[in-house]
């Protein structure tokens, strides 16, 4: 069976992803592709890279025919997403990349975005798309909100941690150094190649990104407390992965364990053996996301390293992942390609 | 049916871009890896990138059993590919990576790589190995010597000019631009980040680059005369791609007409619409080979710009396409996934 | 003595290079920055790197006050900076950064720029800046206009050649290597880190480029009859270089010789010896530049490979080098800075 | 008056930049330049970017006649540094780059160093050359040992927090991102390009970095007890720059007083305003360091952000700030060039 997709979006890096992804696919079809601002243009216009494929013109969203889409990847900018979904039909399934769905109380969703939920009726039926933590709800899920990149970086290292209760709550530091397409192809000044080259910086420091209210959702509900971690991310000049360096305070053993219990069987996620930690050429272009544990010199500290590419793990392979689910389909396919090195 | 494959040289940049494209491939297993260097340790030693796989432990190549191995791939050095191929079994199908058998002419060889050739019989059986133009021997050969990825950039652009007549044979300028991976793993201070970044220049200026054997030869054999081009590489700091940007003289309608009709319903080379040119990042990472045409302001002058990655269509990609022929399965397969872009 | 100096268009690469440069300089000082999209910023908010120097807040360019200014820099975009100028007092000394007064014949601006000039009168007294070549006019000059980077790094190239007579004039090509910040702070697409790095592209093919107008009318001029150069432009992921190779047709010897001659006893322009080819990683952040000459494989064909930093030898130190001449003071002031490796 | 200089390890980075910084140096001449691999080689040779200047040629450190120099640099590997300079004349001034002095504990070095040293006579004569905290010892000195890249960013963000009892000694985090030239100019195959360009990782994970014989020296003296920080360094694929961020606990209207007071009329030293941080785009090729200072959301914890060149104020930088202090010259000498940006 064939099935058929529809990703609006489509002219941004997520966008391009799920199109790279979906291409390597052997039951899924495009059949259209939103992109308000580059519709009617050709996917040779918009991604070059892309013109060997054989896809439909871009069209404005309101243009799309849903009837005959079996599942729709909304790639759309914040606030846009709930937007553009609250009118889809209702019983269209969806995988949603944006930030619109994540946050299950609007009240968090307020304070961290800025501006009153615009749908939260529909935010009630969204399921966080974290597959590894919520395969089940997103196999019978209509609507799925694909997870922060970083916020899924930092969840898979230290969830089965905060679960266990392996780690001083209080004490988790997540350092993170995040790859520029992270930030999307929108045209700042800061994401030029003469500012970021050879350049790097922290951002969003003292705990004010917005992946912070993923993390207190989670972390606080897995330990039935508040758990507030300390967040800075940082840019670093290369154009996808992202690296996380947490430090926490627990038995390296028992972490290790841990980590090894939780993603046993996991297809995309590996615990290093003790002591190895990962780099992000490892993962680039992959599904894969990959953890190490360190024992540091002083008893009692541990610091956990992992890695993911935020457009494939960290965001469109993700929704791929779970479209899989939600469509019966086998988890891994489509995703299985070897990271590209060098 | 499933074919059981060896790769020599498993060690170095063509060999892991080898093992990406045969891990996505439906109908190759790789049985061995041969690597001297590396020899005793595990594929997650030398390539973490790789290490989901279940692949064999590197052995030195003379531990190698090849008495069940349908298809060799030797990704060794110059030199030592040859005395290492007439060691082997010889009814082993064999694709060579190595320079070692691309220049039919042992004089030529000799001249070009400053060595007499060691096994000046093996190289008589070998068919050179540029797909597209050498597909009925590809098929039928024991022996497939790759080409060099300059050469094969400068060929897919230039070899329907020169057998079509429709260029001045006498003023081809081949101004090509590499990235930095078409050198190699090896430890040289001018591969260094902090040498190449953010710095790049020529090199083998004047014609000393040893690619050119391969165009003379065949540019020659095309013309039926001597045709030598004027061939100048640049490194520029980037892992993985060929742009070359050629100058020649004809008429800019018979050009880009004889480009579209010589690829023609071929899966991999893209002659762009006239005027458009390529970039690299359109073909990182895949088999894809893209040729736009462009008529100077010069009356007469017309540039002719190619791209692909070096270490997909420029060699282990041509590898594994030529593999595929040699062993009767379809020619595409496990090279058909998309460009990574971002 | 110390000369008051003021810059308008502070904001801009060009800008941050003069600021960089004259902070050296022994006798120049900052008295007025003009940035209209800045205008209340200080140069800490605009260019955190300058934040140790004692510069004055940005302005409007109309409020200031150019009384007591001995020489303005204009590093404006195109078309702004011919209308600035215009309404700057008649006697102050200007350097400009843009292309406005570059081209002598109204008609030819009109052709390369598209809009006819609006300040023809003001173009009659400009001065080529390319210093080593217009030196004492420049000496003696009231507003200088600065070169294209390009188009400085081809001439001094090719300016002793087609004087010399040495070369076949309807046979150069000019393939170009074009670093990045050559574009400016834009904000455009194709300038995003995530879209450059790791790639590259041909641009302006087909005899496009601006910097065309500007080889035309010197190359013809020294020649005495009309010269037109085929010239290619590319853009490489680095921040600063340009990289520029030459196919001439003429002897190697008498070529060599002629720069050699040529730029004897220049304090910034370096001919390297015979057979020699120079990167860009050798002048980075510096106001040299260096021309290598090699002798192609076929004999009376010549390959010469010129670099510098399109922001400094290519603009900014240019401007400064010319404003020394202008003032009176040494050439080199400010000027001699080592170039920055790694 | 002008200072006769030898430089030891010329053909390195630091030999690089330490030449580049004293071609810019009012009243020094560099007089002998050793580099055992490449004597007999000129400059040009070494380093083309260095071309310009006259110096001498390379030679074997045994031939240098050290009677006419004034300050001797020592840019060697470690523990060949400790041998050189035990054969060196007894009242040579003498500025060690390498890591052989900077531990004043015997055992303390063969604990991070992995063997005895050799010359521990001379180890107690040498003063540690964190200039801004040495400065009186520094200018009596006879030898000083410059500090490690990644001790000197942590300590300009660390003691004057340690000293002022400002925070919690237990619980100090320092996450620090490298530039690859920190590693020198080896041939590695994890500094190569193709594996560094697009990829990062942290590396000595869990306090087995050599710099933390430096901090926990420096910090335990400073709080008259035992400190030990926990340090996690990562390459990052960058040429020039350190960042590193700190995890503190304290006040930050506290902590950062104490800053601006420590380095207020430091010429060197910038802190930002509060809530600012740097990145390394602002000091690169310059001898500055920034330093900003954020309150987390939580309570109580504080980040400390500090950037430097890891080859200028890191080490060269650092060595000629010294250097001028020894010689009795102003100590900004040489050392007050803009930072190259972009």
């Amino acid at each position: 069976m064939t099935y058929s997709i529809a990703i609006l979006g489509a002219s941004g890096y997520t966008g391009a992803e799920l199109i790279r992804l979906i291409a390597g696919h052997s039951s899924m079809k495009i059949k259209a592709l939103g992109a308000n601002s580059k519709a009617g243009q050709s996917i040779a216009q918009v991604f070059p890279h892309l013109r060997y494929l054989d896809l439909p013109t871009l069209l404005q969203i309101d243009q799309i025919d849903f009837a005959n889409i079996d599942l729709c990847f909304c790639a759309l900018p914040h606030k846009t997403s709930q937007d553009v979904i609250s009118r889809l039909p209702h019983d269209l399934k969806i995988v949603d990349l944006s930030a619109d769905f994540r946050l299950r109380d609007p009240e968090a969703y307020e304070k961290w975005y800025g501006n009153p939920h615009a749908a939260p009726e529909i935010q009630k039926e969204a399921v966080y798309g974290l597959t590894e933590f919520y395969r089940e709800e997103i196999r019978n899920a209509r609507l799925v909100a694909g997870t922060g990149c970083n916020a899924a970086t930092g969840q898979y290292m230290l969830r089965p941690l905060i679960a266990g209760g392996l780690i001083d709550l209080d004490e988790i530091i997540l350092d993170l150094k995040c790859a520029v397409s992270g930030a999307g192809r929108s045209l700042k000044e800061n994401l030029l190649h003469a500012e970021l080259s050879e350049g790097y910086n922290a951002y969003a420091v003292g705990g004010t990104h917005r992946h912070l209210g993923e993390f207190d959702q989670e972390f606080s509900s897995l330990a039935g407390r508040l758990v507030q971690v300390q967040f800075t991310p940082h840019l670093v000049p290369a154009n996808r992965g992202i690296l996380a360096t947490s430090y926490v305070k627990g038995d390296v053993e028992d972490i290790h364990n841990a980590l090894e219990k939780a993603y046993k069987g996991e297809p995309f996620v590996t615990v290093l053996p003790l002591g190895e930690v990962p780099g992000t050429r490892h993962i680039r272009g992959s599904n894969f996301c990959h953890i190490g544990v360190v024992q540091d010199r002083l008893p009692g500290r541990v610091i956990v390293v992992g890695v993911l590419d935020n457009l494939t793990k960290g965001s469109s392979g993700q929704a791929l992942q779970n479209a899989n689910l939600m469509l019966g389909i086998d988890e891994t396919e489509g995703l299985m390609m070897a990271p590209l090195f060098p």
